[in-house]
């Protein structure tokens, strides 16, 4: 099983978090002129993304991401060097014009995830944040090249780290997600 | 856990098919005008759907749908009284005009579902058809007005009923619609 490699992060097993990160320095992948953010607090929702978008370091099949609070970041060295990946996006992904990292990706427009930043913790140079907890978009890794003969190998060897596998979000953020779209229809009912 | 209600037909538990379902009748709940289609074949990827689109019968928090090839499809009485609900969707939902049921709903949008038809099999005259196998875009309910408190106790009533809950649609079928992005995109590798 452990053939599938998935992330290099946790293709060893999941690392638990200390359960008391006071945050910590993010940075890209520069040598020179690197790409600084402080983060305020421990990381939220953190979990393995197969989606097409999200930032992946060279060789892993799928992303490792998380969420903070957009008002706990703070670009700190060589903001200058950051540019929005897509700004039709709904993640408004900051990556380096350099080497490519996504630092942090704030969702600004009316949506549930308003007011948070999505991050990758693995470029914490602190070690203790909040582990994965699931995988998301499993599927969509067939969308970068991913055979669809190796998903059944891909969705256990998550089960066996311990990260349902979910092609959606999992059930806590879609339901935040239904909720929020239940309150904008005006058919919400507590 | 027998107080959760999904729907009338599973809710005493899932009958299984006969394996030997070779179609039948559907028909909408008009006593005189009845809509009647007829049905070649058996049933595939049948399902419990908490989607807002989807007929359901009186009072049920889920529907039941299944598809069939469009070409199985053959409408035999009062096919006058079939409107489309919302031609912009994907899915073209004929609903009796008078009762309301959804009769049949093929997809002839170039699709990974392309050619196949949506129907709900509790209303066949017959019994045998292919029993549900998981339930889909379970969170969505919440915008039907079903509490998000509910939630977990409507996932748990579908474990206890071997039918596994998804927010989205079941890992085979979200393969199938990630290949067929994937040839368009031309990022598929075998
Ligand atoms: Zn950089
Ligand atoms: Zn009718």
């Amino acid at each position: 099983m452990a053939s599938v490699s998935l992330h290099p992060s946790i293709d060893s097993g999941v690392k638990p978090g200390s359960g008391s990160f006071t945050g910590g320095t993010l940075s890209c992948l520069c040598t020179t002129g690197t790409v600084r953010l402080k983060i305020k607090g421990d990381v939220a929702h953190n979990h393995a993304c197969g989606c097409t978008k999200c930032w992946k370091p060279a060789g892993a099949m799928f992303s490792v991401v998380a969420v903070v609070p957009s008002d706990n970041v703070e670009i700190v060295e060589n903001g200058d060097k950051l540019a929005v990946v897509d700004s039709s996006a709904l993640i408004q992904r900051h990556a380096c014009k350099e080497c490519g990292v996504h630092m942090h990706g704030p969702v600004e427009r009316d949506h549930a995830f308003k007011g948070l930043s999505f991050i990758h913790p693995e470029r914490f140079a602190e070690s203790g944040s909040a582990a994965p907890g699931f995988a998301a978009f499993v599927s969509s890794v067939i969308e970068s090249g991913v055979s669809p003969s190796k998903m059944d190998s891909i969705r256990a060897r998550f089960k066996e780290l311990g990260l349902e596998p979910y092609d959606c979000l999992n059930p806590t953020l879609m339901d935040v997600l239904a909720t929020f779209a239940a309150k904008k229809a005006g058919t919400y009912r507590e």
